[in-house]
Order: C-alpha cells, then sequence, then structure tokens
C-alpha cells in the first residue's frame, strides 16, 4: 500500500510527520510488517530526531547552516538562488529515504524519536512524500 | 519477523554486530529477502562501514569529534552535557536506518563490510535496534 | 527478486543509475512494491540528488573534498592512499542503502531525482550495487 503525504514547510527547519505516518500504518492495518518514506526532492530531506526539546532541533539546523554556508564562493550552481546549492548539500548529508519496522500496528520508534521533514530552502513549500507499507 | 537486539556500547565508538543480525537471518530461514535495522535512539546510529582493519573506524570516528565539536559556543540544548547535541547532529549526519537485501540466506554485504552501532555519547549504554526480516 | 548491477565509474563523481534501476523493476514486473539498493563498498557510496543540472553535482563532490581533506595529518589509516581514509569517511557521510517506494511499475522518484553511484576513490572502479525488488 503507497500512500502520499504532502507537507507545509515554512523556511528552514524541521517538520514533523510522525502522527501522519501512523495514520498511514493504522490504516493499511498492518501489524507487523515495514514502513517506507522516500522524500521526492532534492533540497529538502527527511530525519529521524528527538521529539522532546525543540531547542536540539533548532541547534541542528543551525548548526548544518553553519557547516553548508551560502556565501560558499566555490559554488557555480547558483542560478535558482543562494539557499539552492546548499539545499542540495544537506540533502545528500542526511536521508531521502527512511525504512522503519512496524510493530504492534505502530511505527517502532524509540520513545524520543519522531519524523521529520527538513526543510532546506529559506522559503517554504508543498514537500511530497511516499509512504509504502508492507 | 522482527527481533530486538541490545547492543552494549562503550563510549564513543563502533560496536560491530553484524554477526547477530546474521543470526536473525539465519533464525528467520529467508533465502531471499530484505533485512531492515532501526536504531531506537537520537544520540547513537547505524553504519556499514570497513571491518578489517580498525584504524579506518578510529580515524572516522575522530573526524566526526572535529567536525562536531562539544565546544561549539552556538548550542543552547546543553542541559544533558557537552556530549548531547553533537550526538543528535552525529545522529542526522549518519544512518538511523539501514536496509540490506538477504541473498542465499546471508546478508548481502560487501566483503569488507560490517555493519555497526556508532555509539555518539561519552558513556556507554544499552542501544536498542530492531531487525525486521521479510 | 535480486538484481546485480555494476556500475564503472570514472574517478571521484557521481555516474547515474536510474535507468538500470528502472530496468530491474520493469523486469520484476511488480506494480506497487519496494526497491531496496546496496551498494557492497565503503568508499563508493549511493545518493539520489538533482538530475537536471550537472553543476549541482559538481558542487556537492568538490565541497565534500573540501570539508574530508586527503592531507589531514590527523588520519593513521593511510596505508591505501591519501584518498582511502577521506573515501570512508565521504561514505559514511551519504547513503550505503536507500529504499524507493514502486508506483505504477516505475521508482517513485521526484521529477528531479536520480539514483547515483558516488565514487570517492580517485581512480575509477566496477562498483558492485545489489537491486531487491518486492
Amino acid at each position: 500500500m503507497i500512500e502520499r503525504l504532502t507537507v507545509q514547510t515554512h523556511g528552514q527547519g524541521l517538520v514533523e510527520l510522525t502522527a501522519e505516518v501512523n495514520a498511514v500504518v493504522r490504516q493499511a492495518g498492518v501489524r507487523e510488517g515495514l514502513c517506507t518514506l522516500l522524500i521526492q526532492h532534492t533540497s529538502a530531506s527527511l530525519t529521524i530526531q528527538e521529539n522532546a526539546d525543540p531547542s536540539a532541533r533548532r541547534d541542528l539546523a543551525d548548526w548544518l547552516a553553519r557547516l553548508v554556508r551560502e556565501d560558499d564562493p566555490h559554488f557555480t550552481h547558483t542560478a535558482e538562488g543562494p539557499d539552492d546549492m546548499p539545499s542540495h548539500i544537506k540533502a545528500a548529508l542526511t536521508a531521502t529515504t527512511l525504512s522503519i519496522p512496524i510493530v504492534d500496528g505502530r511505527l517502532g520508534l524509540g520513545t524520543w524519536q519522531g519524523i521529520y521533514v527538513w526543510e532546506h530552502r529559506r522559503r517554504g513549500s508543498r514537500r511530497r512524500v511516499l509512504v509504502h507499507v508492507s
């Protein structure tokens, strides 16, 4: 079973979608199985991160913004703006696909784990995520 | 089939679990299929790395420790100690889930590949890994 | 169904294999399912990246080469040449396995996404990729 989710982002940062993915798993009625996610973009990515303290996610995004600088003078792929090439690099350093075992009809995540879409562009947009359950 | 593995870590560094995962695959009796791993933590991660020379894994962990510094003055998420926020970043830069095809009843890894739990905290602990075989 | 692909690389950089993987999916005759890739090496990796402008992939590889320097004086694992240890690090920072939902008999990639083998060694070689379709 495949479901298409759409996640609205609001500029750079992480947007949680754990509840939406668990709803897809519940709807599929699978007790034990596998849930696979693919984000259909190269300037946003997926990550499993701490779901408790938002400061951890802010520090994470800020750290990556300091590592992959928009003003890097070596970039040649600049036609789509200064945040475009850094977005591709950030996507390559994080995850485009995730596979999560399903246990007792729910995602088998740890207590403090959430699934996030990580927007790397300055401007928010609607990001498409494919969810496969088997 | 889902199995829960527990891996004891001993401070920062990589702990191999290839043999334990191959044992789960053997027990499942699957000749051709897929084995998916999820580590249920956000301050430790998974990686497939060279299993021959331990110096490669030491250099890898040391390099990442130089990239993600504990004394970064920008961090605000510091309540759980100076190694906590770097751990989340290191986990985001490596893998939380891995999916490995099963060939002839064994993990289809290359000759020099091993599966590792990568502990990012200074203190060792018992890390939980879900293993799904289908 | 498992297929073994071989990808010839030509020194550092990205080589696309989207068409080859789609051919495996087509041959498997699966309309809706999951396609999992594993590269059987620790000095090359997999990535899903922009398939339009080659300058994005060049900037990506060049950026990573500036981050993980061959002349890092801290490396001890140097017997296989100055590009060996950086290769392992680059592989750990990118992907060794990818799982892609299959939709309507094709890989469910976004419009601008392609699958790439990322060679991290200076010298090209024949890289083995396992493709599992279910």
